[in-house]
């Protein structure tokens, strides 16, 4: 294999002549001809288009020429391969592995990590058939109905995105699609410590009848420990007769405080080399997906981000898609000056999905320092926010249009409905109206519109582009899902930073425990506790 | 009362001078006597405290003479007596007289329109106790259970915000809480002309008990048009026994096609002096909330919104919350060049807040030219963007420790629960720990902390403030929304934009009505449009 080589972003021969490069107009290189041709399969029926975007093939080649040099490619086979590429925390990176293996097969002391993860997927399969057939029941005996995922960070957002997005398509009342053949769990969610969160939840299920999933991969996360004991503490006290251990389910490490206790019906494993916010295709997620849908429909998931993965594999950056996204993101981010980013998907079902990208992009590119703990000197890891279209149009779009800010945007979009319910009037369905609305925004944003009343001006050339499908489908979720992973990935090594840490959630814990351990917390801490009743 | 100049923030003296100052050290300055000490009351029991703030005395004496100079308050008390403050539309901005009259009569045409507007809060009382007591049933006799709000952008956003903010505190099911007689009508909201939006809230909801608020002041919107259409299509479908006229009213404009109208129950007014994204106070939020909670507690939710509005007439800065806020807001974008801002609650109750606050902000201050269509040389309005605390700390709270981009933070929090479900465990309970990481975090991230291993070091000197109060109600509700607002407000006067119309929002309708009207569309637009399947 290739030796690789870490070079800080600004170090790098192909990066400084981008910088120098004269930057194509957009409303001048945006033709209808482009909108055909700038397309690249991104797998599970995934399309991405670059169309409106300010590059053409001679900062393409300069692009190609940036990928080459950072070895983009070669990274990633090296985390495909198993090369502990966390490098802070001396940890492989195998979220990929969860869903296929791409060329490699990856041992962990005689252990094969693949097998691992598929015995787990095996046994979350066997558990979820047993509760849709009514073999494993609550402790009075009823059918589970309802499950709650208790979880935080990664094993919230997420499970919790990609269970929005699947739902509409498998809520059976009224539907003419009850493809599954087992009953529909219907999921919510507790993440916040916030005891109000919980408290709406546990008002609003059957607690006879609900199975909750407490998800930590580490099981010391205070908000999650918290919130089960509160769940089981509600459950004694309103339903005294349920016994709680029959009631949760745990996903965790084995070696977990809360690995191989009696106080679960079953305990699901995922290891150290999958992230918080890279778990969502491993056990975090898929046991979750499991109980609502059943495994049949995570199968689909998991093999739509798996192509996806092995399309990631591809070098030559016009057939990769989330490898010219990343670098396309990098020259707008640091050459450019685009400090924030919005992802808009004109898909309902979508509602939760760019909160999920926020932590995924977020927290693994908002680093100061390189990879090995030196400052770097450029803009790494943008903001990034997002609502679904046609909502932001009647809200935030005013300032994407004509405020003084640089967003580059993110389209996302689907030919059909996901749910069986449309209306056609005047010869338009709703869906095509949804999407009459993205495509007049990309070419709105991108070629803009003179008026001489300056106040109904639009300067136009805001860069966008488009991922789209024919319709939102559990494979064409994955290969969006695993998009965003390897986009997030790239540009990582592209500013050589360690996108698979998060030493920045660290100093809060801290001070928080400092409080609530009694110790004597410093001044501060004690004073702004003491206006907020700690 | 004073004459009223315009002028750009770059034109002012005050701003030449604040943007020639020394900055004070953040870490120097937070000092437990500042926490005390750096609170105003904001009305409604919140209070707004900006000790973890990088102003001075001196610094704040240069703000209170930029207010003086930008005529803050005289513009302000301009809007109180009716000017045509959104100078583009020739329109009088009255959104503060729903919640009660400062010091000011408003007339036109020789109607009081405080009259007006408490007449429609009347007629709403009214409709629902009458739905309340039983007295309106759906059109099969059955006793209203559910409502939906069908509408979009500010009938939508702030509506939704309030309502979950509002929903803890009095959900029945399990509460000690059941304040209120009526019974509490559950709501839900379709406001995406994606149709999966609809589906999913119409296959869950009880036709033959819900109510439908159709929500559009111009009677025009296409997407809250189509839905309606949608709504009553699958009603015939579904439950062809239901008169839909039975089971719909509408919030509009008295000039709108929809107004008077046979085909709703009942029909409540606004007019073009609120504006969308203003409107949560007026019949496009209190017609909601009226029928999920009681009128007593709108009023409750207008009185506090009201003591806000008085108090931001305070010239003094320090006694003038939203002022301040506006004016600090604008030291750190102008001068330190923040453009951007997270709301971060520490209240799960509160968790589409940010979404209303992100229209409210980038929709009326997302603007490149003045009040007078002439282009501005500076920052306007920053991007807006949050999700509650706790779960935001593991998600892109690593971004804003230790990224490279400049954020402010704006915290909220309340020292009590809502709802009446709790536990301790070591002698806190969870609203403790909550509030623990609330203080946590505001000092970590204005302190910082120092490691050699950079990796682990945090730079500290992140400004925030923080909005607190005992704990959320209708009141506090009411104040902390009208604090937003008026803080907007001030914003815009500072940078001479008008923060009230929204021109930006037109171009990508005319395009989407340009396909959809079959007219041959450029070929950019049927590009896309085909590609989408338009």
């Amino acid at each position: 294999m290739t030796q690789i080589r870490y070079n800080d972003l600004d170090q790098t021969l192909s990066f400084r002549r981008l910088s120098e490069i004269q930057v194509p107009s957009l409303k001048k290189i945006l033709t209808e001809e482009r909108i055909g041709t700038c397309s690249i399969n991104a797998g599970g029926g995934i399309q991405y288009n670059y169309a409106a975007l300010p590059v053409d093939d001679e900062l393409i080649s300069l692009l190609a020429d940036l990928a080459e040099e950072q070895q983009l490619i070669t990274k990633y086979e090296a985390v495909l391969q198993g090369n502990r590429m966390n490098t802070g925390e001396g940890r492989m990176v195998l979220h990929h592995l969860t869903r296929g293996e791409c060329g490699w097969t990856v041992e962990e002391e005689g252990q094969n990590k693949r097998s691992f993860y598929m015995e787990q997927f095996e046994r979350i399969a066997d558990f979820s058939h047993r509760v849709h057939t009514g073999k494993i029941t609550g402790s009075g005996g009823a059918m589970f109905t309802d499950v709650v995922q208790i979880g935080i960070g990664g094993s919230d957002l997420g499970p919790r995105a990609l269970y929005l997005a699947m739902a509409g398509a498998y809520a059976g009342k009224g539907s003419d699609r009850k493809e599954l053949s087992p009953p529909f769990l219907r999921a919510r969610f507790i993440s916040n410590v916030d005891p109000d969160d919980a408290a709406s939840v546990l008002k609003e299920i059957p607690l006879e009848s609900t199975l909750f999933i407490l998800v930590s991969k580490s099981g010391t996360t205070q908000e999650t420990l918290t919130n089960r004991q509160l769940v089981i503490n509600y459950i004694r006290e309103h339903a005294p007769e349920i016994d709680p251990s029959r009631h949760m389910i745990a996903v965790t490490s084995q070696t977990s405080p809360l690995a191989d206790s009696d106080d679960f019906l079953e305990s699901f494993y995922i290891d150290d080399y999958i992230g918080g916010r890279y778990s969502s295709t491993s056990a975090v997620g898929i046991a979750l997906l499991s109980l609502c849908f059943g495994y049949e429909e995570c199968v689909k998931l998991l093999k739509g981000a798996h192509e996806a993965d092995l399309l990631a594999r591809e070098p030559v950056v016009t057939e990769n898609a989330s490898l010219l996204d990343a670098l396309i993101g990098v020259f707008l981010g640091n050459v450019l000056g685009y400090r924030m980013s919005t992802v808009l998907p004109y898909s309902q079902a979508l509602v939760r999905f760019p909160a999920h990208l926020q932590q995924l992009d977020m927290e693994s590119n908002g680093k100061q320092v390189n990879r090995f703990g030196a400052p770097v000197a450029y803009h790494t890891g943008p903001v990034i926010f997002g609502e679904p279209g046609t909502n932001g149009q009647h809200s935030f779009y005013q300032l994407l249009h004509q405020g003084t800010e640089k967003v580059s945007l993110q389209f996302i979009g689907f030919r059909n409905n996901q749910q069986d319910i449309d209306l056609e009037t005047e010869g338009f369905s709703s869906r095509q109206k949804l999407n009459a609305n993205l495509a007049a925004q990309i070419v709105a944003f991108a070629r803009g519109r003179e008026d001489t009343n300056l106040s109904k001006n639009f300067p136009g050339r805001r860069p966008s582009s488009l991922l789209h499908a024919e319709t939102l489908t559990p494979e064409s979720l994955g290969a969006l899902l695993a998009h965003f992973e390897n986009k997030v990935m790239f540009q990582g090594f592209l500013w050589n930073i360690n996108s698979f840490d998060q030493e920045g959630v660290q100093l809060g814990k801290v001070l928080a425990k400092q409080i609530l351990s009694g110790t004597p917390a410093d001044t501060l801490l004690t004073a702004y506790a003491r206006i907020l009743g700690v």
